[in-house]
């Protein structure tokens, strides 16, 4: 059991372009080593850039559906043709705001397609096709660079319903049990846990993010003390996150 | 600017009981100390305890509406007619799930009412009324405590649209910035950031939560390394984080 944690922003990685490997950075770039029991936490904005998922609005014809939306919300149309083909369904369009539910199946504003960040005023990170596998390529190139094999997650900065503001959420894993699972199991007075399943690489996300400034070019933080939740099996990922539509009240 | 955060969960607190001072018992249960510019993270639960907000269901005789409401729901009715009398409104009842938005003005399952880690079979908590008041007044029982006026976050578990499971949030929160509003500054890469507001309190409470195991009576734990986002003054509280019903696309 842990009742301490620590969250370390990591410094000194570089810019990441198209093909650097992430892992072999981060595993460069610690300097007091990384251990089994740890957790990585890599922002998608690097996965995306290491794994060419960016693009030029510059070389985007927004169609004529996307046209019409942009202008219905007042956002660039070459964007919103870039979101749309990164939908499955667009959840709302209203008042300036586009939620979509993504092909990976998140469902998010502009399909996670991001512009902060970025080098070039035209570019823009599209979200990694499937972070489940950029985490545990990450955690393969770690465990090559530095014989650690810590848990990976990368997160993204999602907006929620009902509540202002942003936080980071995990939309890949590997090695970490993205759900801590208390039902069945009794609470301190003997009473059974019936409903506490607690989103783990969703606050591991978020904890990530308070050690890091958003123009400091931290995309990666260790979290430690978490060893309870890291397993050596690459798990179920972050899709698990992903509540089915047939259970969901909200789309 | 703060790369390492500690998250430490307090041990020794005593059962809470209503009247008694929580920000005292957390002041007296410290053992290095509190700083100015610590968050202190405390669970709903102990403060709802605390001030008396809670409910014996042997003592509630359910409604004609909350009768209805639980045999659809397949929920014990005495709860339902809890529930209703703290919502405000009604946002889903559906597949056994019931979210309302509370008078307070949370959308939340069960209008927050709370059956775990509660003495009794029959006993529940409430959310506080005004949570932000709440920790407000904890903050200044830990001052009067021990000199000390570290941030106060007052966190209860979610859950969410279209994700499983829960991450805990703030309610309530005093001395705590809600927000790290980086709109109109720039990024790394010198490009204005347009739409990044991170809800700091929500994760603060998040990253509390994964200090401490939901059976092991730790309902406070201190988060070291934010200052920046801790203020002298009260501040607007976790009321800032409720989005209004005209900026909200999902009730």
């Amino acid at each position: 059991m842990s009742n301490r944690l620590e969250v370390i922003a990591l410094a000194g990685l570089p810019e990441i372009e198209e093909g650097m490997s992430v892992g072999g950075l981060v595993a460069a770039a610690v300097e007091d080593g990384l251990r089994d029991d740890d957790v990585v936490v890599v922002s998608h904005k690097v996965v995306s850039k290491a794994e060419g998922r960016l693009r030029d609005l510059g070389t985007v014809t927004p169609g004529e559906r996307a046209s019409a939306l942009a202008a219905e919300l007042g956002k660039d149309a070459r964007l919103v043709e870039l979101i749309l083909a990164e939908a499955r369904s667009v959840i709302r369009a209203e008042r300036g705001v586009l939620i979509v539910e993504t092909h990976g199946g998140w469902i998010c504003a502009n399909a996670g397609v991001d512009a902060s960040n970025m080098p070039g005023d035209d570019a823009v990170a599209l979200l990694p096709e499937d972070a489940d596998a950029s985490a545990a390529r990450i955690r393969g190139e770690i465990a090559a660079g530095c014989g650690s094999s810590p848990a990976v997650v990368v997160a993204d900065s999602f907006s929620r319903a009902w509540r202002v503001g942003q936080v980071d959420v995990a939309i890949g894993c590997a090695g970490l049990a993205p759900f801590d699972d208390w039902r069945g199991r009794r609470d301190a007075t003997g009473r059974e846990l019936t409903a506490t399943v607690v989103a783990v690489a969703d606050e591991v996300a978020g904890a990530a993010d308070l050690a890091r400034e958003k123009d400091a070019g931290a995309p990666a933080v260790i979290v430690r003390g978490l060893g309870r939740h890291v397993t050596r099996e690459r798990g179920p990922g972050a899709a698990a996150l992903r509540r089915a539509e047939t259970d969901d009240l909200f789309r």
